[in-house]
């Protein structure tokens, strides 16, 4: 049964089950303790440490293990903004940065801080010249992530840190899809990472502080890990993140070059295979194991819901796949299709005859539930000179459907004003338009919802 | 090897051992996803919070996973704070807290909260009056252990919950220590727990809050455990706490009544043996497994480096045998004797033997730090009218060896003035006078450090 969810969380890895296995034995006792069983946790920590600290390319003194990639984010944007305080209370984030640092931003603001959320193109890639111009006399800390998490895009890392470097400002760069395969090139000051996305346990994220970077913890702490993360440590747990570290680290170029391989065949084969599809994400700077592409006219839970019958496990930016009824920011930022979104990431592992049968199922799969949504009666009027499709109460990808049906109606120059209350369709209209070359006008209140205005080009 | 230090972390429970390797396999990805790996997570998170809803006495949806109890104490006393922050910023706490909810009181007066730290008496014990006198028009929030962690002394919890209840006060209840012998009697409103102490696995904390307590989560959170733990679940962690803990219950009540014996065998023997031995904690109202006692002249950090040769892990509230210079804030706030101070917490299955061995080896062993410290020079000088001993300089336990060796030179109803600059001696002292039977007059400032008057009586 394939799992393709591997950016979410990647199956354990055989290093990590060895060596929780080993150190439950050894490891369970309090590293704090000057007893034998204190000094074996000790060194077992101490061990880990250092080759955790050898991966990310830093000092062991200058890592820390939390409970999670979250935890090690949050701690390090509220440490490294309360350590600058007294330079500004500024923060720059990339707009497709992971929750956790737009959720840390969030509370920033509330706190009475000031946020830059630097854009992304068409791929999510931001311009390293965009966190030029952020930064400010007052900027704190800058964040930007390796590389991003729904679309496999590689961010500048290296010369956005060169930029934050110069101005004296520390960039904290999220590492969590990276960093098993390989540590993070540039300057940085923070780095923030989680076992459980590289095949380690969950339980276990790393904080790096660079030394000379200013960093105060928040809140209640204690004297585990320099201060730095609470908590009795999760020790068999952190024995086993490091030894898979460096595991999948010394099976990385060749497992990234394979997986390049095979998720370069789904970028090229699912736009042949399936009609009106848009891969997303940068074709060439982008990790190796996620490709995420996005099908008009499709419902993302039912297309997930469809292709977990089939025995696949994937992911969607879709709003209509979690519990949240927004679409991904990720998608949004990037201004491209949200409805009957898919990522697929591939762990390391992945046998190839699973993407070939992956690439077999997905095209039926989609025209049946393209076949299921097909034909929605669309209640059109025509007002004033536009054709109206009311699509109130309808949620994605009932408007974009019921919009391309009715596209052929008007004649050329004509307008189709679409009304819908759905979130997604901000996002999903305008996209629609770009791949069909039809004009989008804009938007406007509408009595119920929101007008969307498209213009027929061709 | 007998390992002693349970209250500090137990051994991995089997059942928490083979739960969690069986959901190593069943309870990797992510419980938040729709696919089939992720149900199965989720069933496996769901199933374990019953199970822990159950052993807590509390409904599964008042109940959520945390990285640790450390975490679990944070989050809890600070959502509590902020959620009743119109009510007023006074919070109350006992003397003998855990260091996760002093630390979490500490950083509440930082910001501009107040605290009432109630006293306990020579026992450790809480008097439930002096909460009631402790509660105010703006208490937001009132905490208290339900049993020791260095002492095993139990708090009148039931008692203390009833009167917050009726003056419309949550009450927090760390129950760490407990929590794998019972519930936790009374009516309380959260309550915090660590796997570790019952043989569950690091990395696995409880937090319940019950229904109605309003509740507002600081700082950067998510949609995961109801917004009150971030971070992805530590799954196999969990399912493997929730799974210890319904074993140790199971097992309570026999084990608790062997263990029982075995401190209650260390309580009355030890005294015996051992001369100038103080046993603290309540003799009835404490903990099955935990005993702890005070050897005058001995030096902490000595004493258990020559217990654990003898193949014993125990730990200690002495000044000398931690990072830090100031003695236990335990034995402190009981105002016991720290000097020579051991902790035996037996974990559950310790064998009768092992307790009869460290009884056999305890005399010797005391005996010898003792020896080793004997006979320090003593520079004694009669000024006015007191034979004032100068320890400047002396760590504990010499200023009260030193003490001990000349009260004999002054005649009854003479004062020995002791010069010191260790901060254990600010509690030894006064300790030793009640041991001995001797007044305890004061301290004064002194050109360097402190001086300690004694007068003898007898």
């Amino acid at each position: 049964m394939p799992y393709f969810d591997a950016a979410s969380a990647a199956p354990l890895h055989p290093v990590a089950r060895q060596a929780l296995l080993a150190s439950l034995d050894e490891g369970w006792a309090d590293p704090a303790r000057l007893y034998r069983e204190g000094r074996r946790a000790r060194m077992l920590l101490d061990a880990a440490r250092e080759t955790a600290a050898d991966a990310v390319g830093c000092r062991p003194d200058e890592l820390v293990f939390t409970s999670s990639g979250t935890r090690a984010v949050h701690t390090g944007v509220t440490g490294a903004l309360a350590g600058r305080r007294r330079v500004g209370r500024h923060l720059i984030v990339s707009a497709v940065e992971h929750s956790s640092v737009l959720h840390s931003a969030e509370v920033h603001e509330q706190n009475g801080g000031t946020v830059t959320q630097v854009a992304v193109d068409r791929s999510g890639t931001v311009a390293p010249s965009a966190y030029a111009e952020a930064l400010r006399q007052d900027t704190a800390l800058a964040c930007l992530q390796s590389a991003n998490h729904e679309v496999g895009t590689e961010q500048p890392v290296a010369e956005v840190a060169a930029l934050c470097r110069e101005a004296g400002v520390p960039l904290l760069v999220d590492a969590a899809q990276s960093l098993g395969w390989g540590p993070v090139e540039g300057n940085w000051s923070l780095l923030t990472a989680s076992a459980h996305k590289w095949g380690g346990p969950s339980g276990v994220g790393l904080l790096a502080v660079r030394k000379g970077v200013r960093f105060a913890p928040q809140g209640p702490v204690d004297e585990r890990e320099s201060g730095r993360a609470a908590g009795f440590e999760n020790l068999p747990a952190i024995v086993a993140a490091a030894a898979s570290l460096r595991a999948v680290r010394a099976e990385a170029v060749q497992e990234a070059a394979r997986l390049r391989e095979l998720t370069e065949r789904i970028r090229v084969r699912v736009p042949e295979l399936v009609p009106d599809v848009e891969v997303v994400g940068d074709p060439v700077r982008r990790l190796p194991g996620i490709v995420t592409f996005s099908c008009l006219y499709v419902d993302g839970e039912t297309l997930l819901h469809e292709l977990d019958r089939e025995g696949f496990s994937v992911s969607s930016g879709s709003s209509c796949t979690s519990s949240t009824l927004t679409p991904s920011h990720v998608l949004k930022a990037m201004g491209v299709l949200s409805e009957g979104n898919v990522r697929v990431s591939l762990p390391a592992g992945t046998a190839e005859a699973d993407v070939e049968r992956f690439l077999e199922v997905l095209p039926g799969t989609v025209a049946a539930v393209r076949e299921k949504l097909g034909a929605p009666a669309a209640e059109t009027v025509v007002r004033d000179d536009a054709l109206v499709v009311d699509s109130l109460g309808k949620r994605c990808p009932i408007p974009v459907i019921e919009l391309a049906k009715v596209i052929g109606q008007v004649p050329v120059g004509g307008l189709v004003r679409v009304l819908s209350d759905d979130e997604a369709a901000r996002l999903d209209i305008p996209a629609w338009c770009e791949m069909r070359g039809q004009e989008y006008v804009g938007e406007e209140p509408a009595d119920r919802g929101t007008a969307y205005l498209v213009r027929r080009v061709s």
